[in-house]
């Protein structure tokens, strides 16, 4: 059964089996279905990591910066991102039109219309369904991919969670070529991924003309192994990488760390 | 002045400028000259994380294994694994004949002469002027090779130092590609190194047939980043990279951690 809210940009249709999230944010809220994906602390702390590392010179002159979110969902971290920079034009791409959807009620639902823009998109395909007017004009790109590798097999019962979780339709070196399609020369990319990725994460990279810049491994706490990466890479960069402090969620008593918690601001 | 020590395996030189260390491992002694050269903490963690991850079927089988250190200085890396081991060849190879020589009286100061042996050779040069009864037939290679890119232009008022520290004569890639040339299919390599080589590391790797299996990034506490990075790469090995706790040197007291002490048993 469909009701309506009055979202700060009008008003907004919430569908059966959805629910509106508090952010943490300012007050920004989130539409979100958690039978089908709900974000979790990787987009957080990836939107949290761009802000900080960026280097794009759009930014750092002040003017006019697009980013492109690949695999956006239901467009979280552009959100995000609308209120921990002052980045004029977010645009998030996203394949399945249900979290598209969302997406663009999330845009609404926040007032966000002037800087939020979505793009119901494959990443496999940029430049042929979408984003003629894209390639290389990103200043920043950010993507939470899935983290599954394969998964081309699967039958789940439920397809868009299998979709936002496994590699079923672009794999990460989809993701990597498409960024690397859509930045400008010296552009940010940034990325969350599972460490196991990790020898991955750096060929393709180079690959692609994306070198790893900066890296932050994510653990559990001090004592656990690291089950998060943080990667950002510049198009066409030096061959340099600088690790980050580790960053742990969790103190030793289960609260969250203060370094954790500062992601949140 | 030349001094002479009765060693476990007869008399032993010991040359001016020359010190005789204990190692802390058993009653293992090492002649090293301190303004060439001193082992640290890099060569111990690498020789405990080797014996600890090696997945060689010779190891498994407990049939002889042949083990060959790249840059092995003064012997450090072959002198550990003979206690922490029952590796039965353990081959080191030295560019410097200074070094070299120190390690061969090594071997003779701690009675080793039947397990340790030593080759003064250029790892660029395997199969060329050393090596042609090696190629595919090491189980294990061990490499704390020079961290320090590039310094082929360096005029080093100690050049013994600065090859040691400096990729001057043989680079990241020189290691990785004689280590793939010495090691039998599914055979172990372990090294050493910076973080900010890691994408060097893994391309490479990778290039060469050596697929990073395991990783272990190590710290000087828990409140800095990693600037020491363990890597156990498989010949022939399928992709998927097992990310370690991580390695703290000190606790935040400034005493050595217990699983750095761990190291040295």
């Amino acid at each position: 059964m469909t009701e309506f809210l009055d979202g700060l940009g009008g008003k907004v249709n919430i569908e059966e089996g959805e629910r509106v999230d508090e952010t943490g944010f300012g007050q920004l809220r989130l539409i979100q279905k958690p039978e089908e994906f709900c974000y979790g602390v990787d987009a957080v702390i990836l939107a949290d990591f761009a802000a900080k590392n960026v280097v794009s010179s759009a930014v750092r002159n002040g003017t006019d910066v697009i980013c492109v979110d690949l695999g956006t969902g239901t467009g979280i971290i552009p959100v995000i991102l609308s209120h921990k920079t002052s980045w004029s034009r977010l645009t998030g791409v996203e394949l399945q039109t249900a979290s598209y959807d969302r997406a663009l009620r999330n845009a609404c639902l926040n007032n966000l219309t002037g800087r939020l823009s979505f793009i119901n998109g494959d990443v496999k395909e940029s430049g042929q369904t979408w984003g003629h007017d894209l390639k290389g004009k990103a200043d920043v790109v950010t993507s939470n991919p899935p983290y599954t590798e394969g998964g081309g097999g699967l039958k789940s019962a439920n397809s868009a969670k299998s979709i936002a979780r496994h590699e079923t339709t672009a794999n990460l070196e989809d993701f990597i070529r498409c960024a690397a399609w859509l930045l400008k020369d010296k552009g940010d990319f940034f990325m969350v991924h599972r460490p196991s990725r990790l020898v991955d994460i750096c060929c393709l990279g180079r690959k692609h003309g994306l070198e790893p810049k900066d890296m932050c491994f994510v653990s559990p706490n001090k004592e656990t192994a690291p089950n998060i990466i943080l990667v950002h890479f510049v198009k066409g960069g030096g061959r340099q990488l600088k690790m980050h402090n580790p960053l742990y969620v969790y103190n030793m008593d289960g609260t969250y760390t203060e370094n954790l918690r500062n992601c949140y601001k």
